[in-house]
């Protein structure tokens, strides 16, 4: 077993400090000229000047006639002047020069025609109405100054001072490789073992979106020569190269090795966490980086180190990250080892923004399509306490987190359809919806860090769902409880019921998925095991917590547990079958104050919307009845 | 003389609710589909969902051995245990599949070799670093909600999940007709009477930013028929079309007639400066907007009604702009009459953001080179008073603003070339100079309004530049000079000096043009004048102002003036004669605070630098003795 255990863990700057100046010049920007016109999104390499003024002669200013001032003066309401066509003036548009002997525009509502020309009312001084020759850009002026990033403001004015063609950074070419045994194209059928191969394709943005040309290669096996020679034919290629995985010390990890032999690795292991093991190397003058192949780790180590690199080859500057403060939903635990990026939600409550951590696993990809930013733990720091002041990277901008309606409670695949719906309004209004279970959900709404709570608690004394919960939780307030759905839950088995399971008395002889404390079908699940008299510790599997009802089906599907409860809409979607063992009433929870935000009126709105009501009779396992009712509950 | 004079004048709002209502079904998104590598910027048209799990299989979450949990039992400290290679064990990298019997992975970290396989000091529970099948993405689960604009995360993700294509928006053709007699293409040489067509370039850029493509068509002479053949195909290749300029009401504006013929207007003419005269219309079923020549009238145009249309076939949202609270620098007066938008420069001084007007005219495209913003004065509104709190729109993230020295006061050509260098260094800092003269910016700097000013203020009595101003104008406190170049001041004249003038005394008999009060320049001449004993009254010109070394030049050049004071660089940019006059010097002033900045440390860096000097020489006319050197000023 050759593993490479030992990568030093060099910190986050310094890793970035080392690297940069051991680069040099094998990181610079080239200038090539390229057209104006197709200049957008393009970087200066050097100021430009502009070639002509603007305008380029004196030119009527308005719509009017050009007039001799001299021979206007003495015009006044109580005198008016008669001026004849072709000796005192002529007609101009705007934009027209104005020559000699004409020195002045006489706008045309301030002119009245007669038989013998045109009467005046008021005397024209010189240079009225006449845009001076280089008024607005003057010939040999400084249109643009170095490293600016071409708008289409600036295309207009470079083509008015006559600027045709300038001097731009020449796009760097990125060679990006992906190696690995396992991996496979996105259009082959995947088999058991195999892993899909995207990495490369979110590089390739990622350089497109940085002012880089991408050249991906193709696949490479792990093996030693064959990943040595595709560097090589990479690095005469390009500007830059890119290798991924193989980065870090597994028994295939070549990549470290090959940049050894070929060059000089000044980094192999940094601080931070997701995103270690990143290799910083030069060879045959130029950068390459190995990158990890976990995706998050992926993604940060391109943005903290392929980054910095590809902007020095672009002029770019560093876009500074929109950064707020949030209060933390929940406590966040880090190593002194590494500076942490945990993903998060960002929403805002009140006048408060709150963030909630998602899945933190280096594989989560997922939760970077779902995060609004991320919170950086650093280095020196162990985390921090829920209702902490944290700061937060945006992904996003604020204005789209201000439009966000923070939806904290049970989870039901209905809340992907609102978000679906509300995300095609023209306001572009969002749901952001974090699923902690209802109790979970209610204890966030008490705190003012949700907007609303989708909730199915189930009283078991009275039979009734959710009321009571809110009186006890909210005894000083009065509470909305807006009437959601009411869905069927069961028993997700597998396809078939091979095990044959009929209720919950089988649960006992069969290995199960539970979900998590607070959740309401553990609530439910629980309320079932005691009606058949059967104890957790009877139920293999009770321990073993899955977050929603598509993660308990997907566990089942994938075979890790034998049965899971949840709702029909899962199981229907993971191709599982289905045993109803009763109904629930799932709600939404909110303050009264809520009703009144722009976003919440719109998802009541679709909430009574046929688009909604077709999409959820299509997924099945629902009855709408009384849906979107407002009852105010209080405990006063 | 035929003229439409009378358009109407809808307000902002109203006109685009107007339109858009009257669109309806002219303007919706159509869906097309793209392969997932290509789809980068994309807005999907409806959700995507997961075709596989990822991981696709129960796989290692990290490199070391997979083992049968129940074979782990008992393992500790005090009593390691040995697994056999094959049979309790079997060595796995991250992402290798985990298969029965095997359900649990130890880190190589924590296993040590030995002659019969590997020792391990602690049991493994079931599930240890295994990641299950869907823990990240689960078969069945939206990835992405409509409208979303895809990020390279996103194709990341997508892949993973088994989508290779998606259904997006198709990007809608927008067809741009340039017309007019005047206008000639940016590569041909122009003559008088010629305008650089370059409103259509910008278009192009617009539209591509906003999600579109652009098709341009060549420049149509102001002829009905021909703009109305010209339309007609347009219409015919593209969803939409833009027609650009002749939306006015000069004698030569056909666009709205023949729009009226070929279909409906719905409005024309805006409440709103610059950009009055827009054309909203609907032709074939097809929105076209007729778009007015000014090139900051046609920017605001297209933005306030094109982009709107765009959306609707792009299914973008409205990216809100940024907007921030700033100090006005000087009073803004405006008219009830119309929505004005005026461009203005920010920076941040202390904490305060200050935003100081530029040029108001729709023709000053420049301005919008140079703004940072726009603020918007309401149609119900007379204006601002200096020193109240407005909302200005930016162009630049808030972050690029904080980097921005504000400097404030009188013009040389060297804060370009400062300017220029500064946009080279790595920090992205920016140098922003508003040109009010040298006593205005000192007044600003002591208003708190400016980080630096710049300043040649004589003292007539002593002969010394700036320290008495200094001190009279900052009583209590102290102030640093820092000293800047000394420049030759001169009178500018035609090439050739055709009108033989030799020096102060000539003025009498010229055509002079003046620089603005408060500005060294005006005050130098005034104290020239004086010494040769001619009155002000005495000079043609003396009130004709200009606001800059270039734009005095620009009207020489132009000839508007005989003559103007200014600077050799000026003169000698514009290709002009250049009587000396004079050596006057040119300072930097500022608070003593200010020097902590690393904008203003980087500015103090550049203004010593090899590069710098260079580039004064090449210009000429500049003495660089004690550059740099900082003074304390203090009348205490």
């Amino acid at each position: 077993m050759k593993r490479n255990l030992y990568l030093t863990t060099t910190p986050v700057e310094e890793a970035r400090e080392i690297y940069m100046d051991a680069l040099g010049d094998a990181a610079m920007p080239h200038a090539e000229t390229v057209k104006v016109i197709d200049a957008l999104g393009r970087i200066t390499s050097e100021a430009v000047y502009a070639v002509y003024s603007s305008p380029l002669y004196n030119s009527a200013a308005m719509d009017g006639i050009a007039v001799i001032s001299a021979r206007t003066e003495g015009a006044a309401e109580s005198s008016p002047l008669t001026l004849r066509s072709g000796e005192d003036y002529i007609i101009v548009d705007t934009g027209d020069p104005i020559r000699k002997p004409y020195d002045a525009v006489i706008m045309a509502e301030d002119t009245q025609e007669c038989e013998d020309g045109i009467i005046i009312r008021a005397a024209a001084p010189a240079w009225q109405h006449v845009r001076p020759v280089g008024e607005d850009i003057v010939a040999g002026e400084m249109i643009l100054t170095r490293c600016h990033c071409i708008r289409p403001i600036d295309i207009g004015v470079l083509l008015s001072g006559g600027v045709t063609e300038i001097s731009v950074f020449r796009k760097p070419k990125v060679g990006i490789i992906p190696t690995g045994t396992e991996i496979v194209e996105p259009y082959e059928d995947p088999e058991e073992g195999d892993i899909i191969e995207s990495n490369s394709r979110m590089f390739e943005a990622m350089v497109r979106e940085n002012g880089g040309a991408p050249v991906r290669y193709g696949i490479v096996p792990d093996d030693y020569e064959a990943i040595k020679n595709r560097v090589i034919t990479a690095l005469d290629e390009n500007d830059m190269v890119i290798v991924n995985a193989g980065s870090s010390a597994g028994t295939e990890d070549y990549t470290v090795h090959i940049l050894r032999e070929l060059g000089e690795v000044f980094v192999h292991g940094v601080a931070m966490k997701p995103g270690k093991p990143v290799i910083l190397a030069k060879v045959s003058g130029k950068p390459v980086i190995g990158i990890p192949g976990y995706p998050v780790s992926a993604y940060l180590a391109m943005e903290n180190f392929a980054y910095p690199v590809l902007r020095r080859f672009t002029g770019m500057k560093d876009s500074s990250e929109r950064t707020i403060e949030a209060v933390l939903s929940r406590r966040l635990v880090s190593s002194l080892k590494h500076r942490e990026y945990v993903r998060v939600r960002v929403g805002k409550v009140g006048d408060r923004y709150i963030c909630a951590p998602l899945a933190r696993g280096a594989g989560a990809a997922m939760s970077m399509v779902r995060a609004d930013g991320f919170c950086v733990i650093p280095q020196e720091s162990e985390g921090y306490e829920a209702g902490e002041k944290v700061s937060v990277n945006l992904f996003r901008s604020p204005e789209e987190i201000d439009r966000t309606i923070v939806c904290t409670g049970s989870h039901d695949i209905l809340l992907d359809v609102i978000s679906d719906l509300m995300s095609g309004e023209a306001e572009g209004m969002r749901l952001s919806s974090t699923h902690i279970g209802s109790l979970g959900g209610l204890m966030a709404l008490r705190r003012g860090e949700a907007h609303i709570t989708p909730s199915h608690l189930l009283d078991e004394e009275t039979g009734i769902y959710n009321e009571s919960y809110i009186k006890s939780l909210f005894p000083d307030e009065e509470i909305l409880l807006v009437k959601g759905v009411r869905r069927i839950q069961g028993l997700m088995v597998a396809a078939g019921n091979p095990l044959d399971i009929k209720g919950i008395e089988d649960l006992t002889r069969i290995r199960f998925v539970n979900r998590q404390r607070g959740a309401g079908t553990r609530v439910l699940l629980d309320f079932k095991l005691r009606q058949a008299g059967i104890s957790p510790d009877e139920v293999c599997g009770y321990d073993a917590e899955a977050a929603t009802h598509m993660a308990v089906a997907a566990q089942v599907a994938g075979g890790e547990a034998d049965c899971g409860m949840g709702v029909y809409s899962a199981a229907h979607a993971m191709g599982l079958d289905f045993i109803p063992v009763g109904e629930e009433e799932y709600d939404f929870v909110m303050r009264p104050e809520t009703l009144e935000m722009p976003e919440i009126k719109c998802f009541l709105k679709l909430l009574a919307s046929p688009d909604f009501r077709d999409k959820l009779e299509e997924l099945g396992g629902y009855s709408l009845e009384g849906l979107g009712e407002i009852r105010r509950i209080s405990s006063r």
